[in-house]
């Protein structure tokens, strides 16, 4: 049977030893995760929940007494062939094969029956499925940018020498664009260390110099009695962060909440997208 | 049997229905609270912790298989007298009766006896001792200054209005001070919340118009097996936040960390002191 946790295990062993994130044997483990995932998910049963948010549909996938996180019915494809053929676009960085739409539900799928794999096979586990989203993501960005991240940075200046641990940080090198790129499954109240850390690099190196960009799973919530769904957001509080705390290039979420959309429209505006158009767009957003 | 958990949930009612902080009836709340947490942990056994801080005891109270936090040795004064002028001096607002060491020791006290009754009676429960310690604080705090705190501002600016939530704030009225005090068990690695609010706070109102001032109980951590007891620091990571986020007054602690310590002789300096200070220096503070 398939069984998406030892393939995990393995990987966060080879990247604690030194893989790359880039490497072709990282898209490897990622890929035959990913086919795992599908399949023990494909092994459970399906339950419907009640969402409670406009335009959007959720189920759970379902084993003995354990219910797995919400699923998007619209963003949840579990065909192999979708999967695969994603994975090809990732190996050969051809991301224009596919549209931004096709992008976001091919890494939602992948992303997704990971995560309810693991709840299904653990109880509480936050950890895991945060983990492997950062793989998950740190692998993508990796590859479609060309260099592989570092997840510390010295902070010197003068007499004074600190490490600041960050999310994933990518440099392309003198002269040219550095992401900052913390990874969540979800961010609720902890959101504003996203905008605390972009402060400091704006600080110690000067504004401009690292694109803040935020990748985000989802924000939903189940109530496990009622079995409805709702999305948690604080669009007012991401606008004060931006306004006053730092300025985040870009939010992509696997799974866009509704009340986020709109904050690409309103000054000050805040971007806001599917994780899709980042293939597509991330030539613009170095330049 | 003294019940303190009880007690704490009267009080809890009487606030959420509008009880001033500053009030008699919180003082009588608090002081017979006290008084029960005190009783309930005379009744149970003591257990010996390793401490791996150096010149700092620790023991934990213990019932059936259940394990306090770790409690100070030489900051745990279970003397119903010494608790009973302490609360004689807030009730009078005399606290120059007491020194700084006796006013955190027997802040200290009953703090931690409290924290230590709902440990042993249930399990993973940390937010009631958060929210007690977040009553407390806001008591004495008020008390002092004389003013009851609020706990979200209204961000105000041209076409924006946005509700910040925050930890408590003290305004004491045009052209004074206005505190901004986070308080916190522990902090680790969410501390960076509190200088991100602060930052909101300049951004807004300029800068110097709040105080920041957080207010903790202790960073210590006790490995339930090997009942060892270390500090969780991170002062390299303060030192950052304090340079290129925002400015913190001072950090009060009730345990202060050995490691924070040092923090107030090298600069850039960070303020971090016993909360028994606090009571001795309000009025210096603000002005």
């Amino acid at each position: 049977m398939a069984n998406p946790l030892a393939a995990y295990r393995e990987l966060g062993d080879a990247l604690r030893k030194g893989t790359e994130f880039k490497s072709d044997s990282v898209w490897k483990a990622l890929k035959a995760l990913a086919a795992d995932s599908l399949a023990y998910t494909a092994s459970c049963k399906r339950k419907n929940l009640i969402s409670q948010i406009k335009g959007k549909g959720y189920f759970a996938f379902e084993k003995g007494t354990r219910l797995s996180r919400p699923i998007n019915e619209a963003l949840f494809v579990p065909d192999t062939q979708v999967v695969e053929r994603f994975f090809d676009c990732i190996r050969e960085n051809a991301f224009t094969a596919l549209t931004a739409d096709e992008l976001t539900k091919a890494c939602y799928t992948v992303a997704i029956s990971f995560c309810a794999a693991v709840d299904l096979q653990k109880s509480g586990d936050q950890k895991t499925p945060g983990t492997f989203f950062e793989y998950l993501i740190g692998h993508l960005f990796a590859r479609r940018i060309g260099v592989n991240p570092v997840k510390q940075l010295e902070v010197l200046n003068l007499d004074m020498k600190a490490k600041l641990p960050t999310d994933f940080i990518f440099d392309l090198g003198p002269k040219k664009a550095k992401f900052h790129v913390p990874v969540k499954t979800s961010t609720r109240e902890r959101v504003v260390q996203v905008w605390a850390h972009q402060r400091v690099l704006d600080g110690v190196y000067g504004v401009g110099r690292f694109l803040g960009v935020l990748v985000c799973l989802s924000e939903t919530k189940m109530d496990r009695a009622s079995l409805e769904v709702i999305e948690i957001c604080l669009p007012d509080q991401w606008q004060v962060y931006q306004l006053f705390i730092g300025q985040l290039k870009r939010i992509y979420y696997l799974d866009l909440p509704i009340r986020y959309i709109e904050l690409n429209q309103v000054f000050p505006k805040i971007h806001v997208l599917p994780f899709g158009n980042f293939f597509l767009e991330a030539n613009d957003l170095a330049s």
